[in-house]
């Protein structure tokens, strides 16, 4: 299970005053929780600080780095932010957020890969704008993953994001995803997942409950890879329950780890 | 999705003594509320009352039934106290529970399906003993789908009882129930789905998280129908929710209303 704690991202007020005061205590108390709180990869996105991305992906790499050892998910629609964060990089292989069929951003990032030995996100999503039916989906991800592994890219480094929308607006959306994860679990079985969920909530009340229960549904259906803030300790049970239910926790060790150090509430 | 309502329960020590006392207002309050937090059947078992379990059968039935206007489900290990309890049902067609294929159990239980144009729990088992995987469960449901369809039982009135197992004694325990789901599913579209799932949790602590999650991964992969206590909130909302992730829901009013009435916490 990959866990990519999502909180160091400047979309969110607090974070952006830190980055603007570069304040260091701030940034360095995020990774250490959620490093802490089982974080595989740390997220860093300061994509809406569009007269400095670069300067600012730079101070918060170096500012992370500086106290906690995680290896970093690397996240703009900027190449150069891109480049720049994934260039300071020092411990493990840094994964990026994100590919897609979209020509310039494909030409833009797939050099990136190769030149950090990256792990790379790939969104299920072309030119031809946001996908509706997992069949839509299947046709980017079957050309992704063609081109991908023609610039000799693992399936294992693959990480697809299976686009997730709103519920509130067409029914059926949360079972295209599923029906997504299924059919990419089938043709590639080595590929990876990532995305975060939170999408499939928007416009409904108690998004919670919904954004929790679908990464149990998405789980069930092999996803493996998740956006999140894992500093929620409802999200946190809710993925270790879910583990010891679908034989990924020999023994039930992790749960009953889980349940003693009050995780599971 | 079917609700069977587990409370009027005689291995309950309370009902246990409902029963013996005859005290109807217990037994009414159960089954009001069962029936109001969304239960559409409610399930009757004083199996565990052996010397006087056709009697209690009968009392049960009859009280149930001055009040609440919800089909029954007869559960019993007695042939003759299901055709009691049977008998009595005024309201809607009325669910057995259950049959086998263990050759007693099965020539016992056959003839009350027709002599009462019931539904019916079927249990994946036979004589050879508990299934472990599901290969071993999905034999057992060609034998008896057959021999049921062959006395005429619709696939619309069976419901399959995959027979769950606790994960703390074997990992995979979940996990075959999960594909016995998804094979069931495939093979006979029209049959639903019936059991309690609770034994998932045996011998693991916090098991509440476990069985409400398990609702929801088996819910995921199509099962229909369960056996629980629809007066717990928390299992109600997970299956609200589920139903709106997994497309059931249109345009989400369930889970508005639910949310309007407090239900989602």
């Amino acid at each position: 299970m990959t866990i990519v704690g999502e909180l160091i991202n400047t979309s969110r007020p607090a974070v952006k005053e830190a980055a603007l005061n570069r304040d260091k205590d701030m940034i360095i108390d995020l990774a250490i929780r959620q490093a802490k709180a089982g974080a595989t990869f740390i997220d860093v996105n300061c994509g809406n600080m569009i007269n400095n991305e670069e300067e600012t992906m730079e101070w918060l790499v170096n500012t992370i780095q500086s106290e906690v050892e995680v290896p970093l998910c690397i996240d703009s629609p900027s190449a150069s932010a891109l480049d720049i964060g994934l260039s300071l990089c020092k411990f493990g292989r840094p994964m990026i957020n994100s590919i897609s069929d979209e020509d310039e951003r494909y030409d833009a990032v797939a050099p990136l890969i190769k030149k950090y030995d990256a792990k790379i996100v790939v969104l299920c999503m072309d030119s031809s704008g946001m996908p509706v039916t997992a069949d839509d989906r299947m046709k980017v991800v079957h050309k992704l993953r063609d081109k991908l592994a023609n610039e000799g890219v693992k399936d294992d480094d693959m990480y697809f994001d299976p686009l997730v929308k709103p519920v509130s607006s067409v029914s059926t959306a949360g079972i295209e995803v599923l029906e997504t994860i299924k059919k990419i679990r089938t043709d590639y079985p080595d590929v990876h997942f990532m995305c975060g969920l939170s999408n499939i909530s928007y416009g409904l009340p108690n998004r919670a409950i919904l954004n929790r229960l679908f990464v149990v549904e998405t789980m069930t259906l092999g996803m493996d890879g998740y956006v999140l803030d894992p500093t929620n300790n409802k999200t946190m049970a809710d993925i270790v329950t879910s583990r010891a239910l679908l034989g990924m926790d020999n023994y039930c060790g992790g749960y009953i780890k889980a349940h003693r150090s009050g995780l599971l509430g």
